[in-house]
């Protein structure tokens, strides 16, 4: 597997100045993780599908997840926690432990109390994620046998394989670490994260961790990583479907520098630039995509409006197959808009569509389609509402991966 | 064209006891309207494509349209008229006549001018319809010389060449007639419909015109025709998409049967049977289509909420491609159900789905599966609310059709 997925358009990420990719880095190139992958025989292909990643000492972390109304095993679990305080997390691929009932609830319980153990934690500090085939119980004996391995293998070197095992039907590895810049200072952020959009047939499910050396309180935490997540992560859409496993677990250190005033918000745009990274390489890496656009919608009644609108549009088969075929065609891009707006009064009869800031109907924009990424920008006309997503096209590729997988 | 596209799930239509196909029937076999269908070369095919459908007598009427927020210029004409008083309709296929701006209100208009002056009615007595291209202006130089030929060439058998000329991309002629015995009495209902789902290749829309003989109040011909409107064209997915030129108008020509009491509700099954008749063709006609599934969602909350879940699985693609690949994938749909209902508290785990009354579970459910018809029931366990609808699959013959297609 690759290194990770190039994103041309780099002006997507909004990153600050100052934030720079480290070579060959890894979710524990920040100060204070380790981490280890192993087989243990739930991929059939033999690959790494059991990962540990654990603080060395004490963090700060903050957990979001899906909201699917029928979440997975583990999810479940997480919540009976909270959504902080934990200091490692166990991840297995393969299976999701989804639709378990409780048989599920026990495996994904025994899952943390085994790594616990191992790790000197307790069971409510570590964090439980599976991704995999939804409906399916996980196989408890060769669960068991393989975390103490993947324990005693934690390595500060580790977080490459961390991240090999996280992975499904995954192309291409997303993970690696950035240094920031800060005044007078730096600070370290590393991510491991496995998606090919919102779900993968019958392999569900994005997961992304995050480490840093940086030092900040549990609210601030709280307060940038509830920002980037819904800054990226939620504004991908490969089919518009929702995983019931989702989740993004951030751990800080606190090593490294602390970080208060102007530094706290540049982290915060750091921590929104790595995530959007790894979101957008699922989009690009998504069920047969062949292109990736960032699609937003302005002046719009409000921002939820402009969201309702920019979702129709991202989730329009319609739209997607005309990514796809390349064709800058702006019925359909109406029609959807239309739909969105359906019990809405007033709705202005001419759209502005722009690709890459060529107005649609000039005929230089069809040429804007023939890349592998570009914008598309609709403006209603009736107000301030924003709201942008990035999404990919609906291919042939895609139908075959989902058409062909067989239960 | 053949006649219509079989249907072989005939419980499907609910139909009343003494509802019977005539034979060579169409839309004008009902006494009291005439048809014709010319070509003006909107089609490059050069293929009928201006049809006019016209009532020898006055008549009653009620017509329904689309939810889009951005209607088609004819859709904006006749409501403009209101929803009643309609003796004829002119229609054209090729062009959609949806937004084209004021030009485009203006041509609507002076299609209703010219075949009302041809047909010796008021001009807000001429219902308009347009289906093809979006965004694009009609030929206003063919269709005025064509309107008048039309309108020479109406005749009581003119009901087929009527149906061929609404049709765009249509693969099989959605029309026919059929006889209701009543209590002592007979009436006759005849149809004329267009579309293969909520929208094709640039070529929008479903359109669908009824014809009968029996003799009814305005109130009630609105009652059963609101009925039969959403218990049929509003209940069926092909991709979840939304045409801004959708319409179904019902005439009454009233020379038969007076309708009241049991023969009342009797004739609203019989009009709710001959719509659903057309609108499964439409999905078993939608784009790429090799299966038509009638799904319904029960034991929901309420009726609101098992609507939402059917929403959410029928135009779920996993589900759409799990149905093209014949394979009974418990996990979509209950990702697609919790999708639905992620802000819903409370949602039980366990999720009952049946395939033609066979637990999904059951390994007989994946022979259902390789039937061209069937039934998917899913039952959520916490209320009496039910919704059904039917839908087709996700093929390659979709993406193929819909990334081709170029503006």
């Amino acid at each position: 597997m690759s290194a990770f997925v190039p994103i041309l358009r780099t002006d997507w990420l909004d990153a600050p100045t100052g934030l720079e990719v480290i070579p060959n880095g890894s979710v524990t190139t920040p100060d204070g993780f380790v981490a280890a992958g192993v087989a243990c025989g739930l991929k059939a292909s033999g690959d790494l599908d059991l990962g540990i990643l654990s603080a060395t000492r004490p963090v700060v972390s903050w957990l979001l997840d899906t909201t699917n109304a029928l979440p997975s095993a583990p999810v479940r679990l997480n919540r009976t926690r909270g959504r902080d305080g934990f200091q490692a997390v166990v991840v297995n691929a393969g299976i999701a432990n989804a639709s378990t009932g409780s048989g599920g609830d026990a495996d994904a319980r025994r899952m943390a109390e085994l790594a616990a153990a191992e790790l000197g934690l307790d069971v409510e500090q570590v964090a439980v994620s599976s991704t995999g085939v939804i409906g399916e119980r996980l196989d408890m004996h060769r669960i068991p046998d393989a975390i103490p391995v993947a324990c005693a293998a934690l390595a500060p070197d580790g977080g490459r394989r961390f991240n090999q095992a996280i992975c499904t039907t995954d192309r291409l590895l997303k993970g690696g670490a950035f240094r920031l810049a800060l005044a007078g200072d730096e600070v370290a952020l590393g991510i491991a994260a496995k998606g090919a959009g919102m779900i993968r047939p019958m392999m569900a499910t994005m997961l992304a961790y995050v480490t840093t050396d940086a030092a900040l309180s549990p609210e601030d935490l709280r307060a940038v990583t509830e920002r980037a997540g819904a800054e990226s992560f939620n504004r991908i859409s490969v089919d518009g479907q929702m995983s019931p496993s989702d989740t993004l677990l951030v751990f800080a250190s606190g090593t490294g520098a602390s970080l208060a005033g102007e530094d706290l918000a540049t982290f915060g745009d750091a921590l929104r630039a790595v995530c959007r990274w790894a979101a957008i390489q699922m989009v690009k890496d998504g069920e047969g995509a062949e292109h990736a656009v960032h699609l937003t919608v302005r002046t719009a009644r409000d921002d939820a409006e402009a969201e309702a609108v920019a979702r129709a549009i991202a989730e329009s088969p319609l739209v997607k197959t005309a990514i796809f075929g390349r064709d800058p065609n702006w019925g359909r891009i109406s029609q959807a808009v239309g739909m969105a707006l359906a019990h809405s009064p007033g709705v202005p009869a001419e759209l502005g569509v722009w690709l890459d800031d060529i107005p649609l109907e000039n005929p230089a924009a069809r040429a804007v389609m023939q890349q592998a990424e570009y914008d598309i920008a609709v403006a209603l006309g009736r107000g301030i509402g924003e709201y942008d997503l990035w999404v990919s096209d609906l291919t042939h590729a895609y139908v075959t991966l989902n058409a062909e997988y067989h239960t």
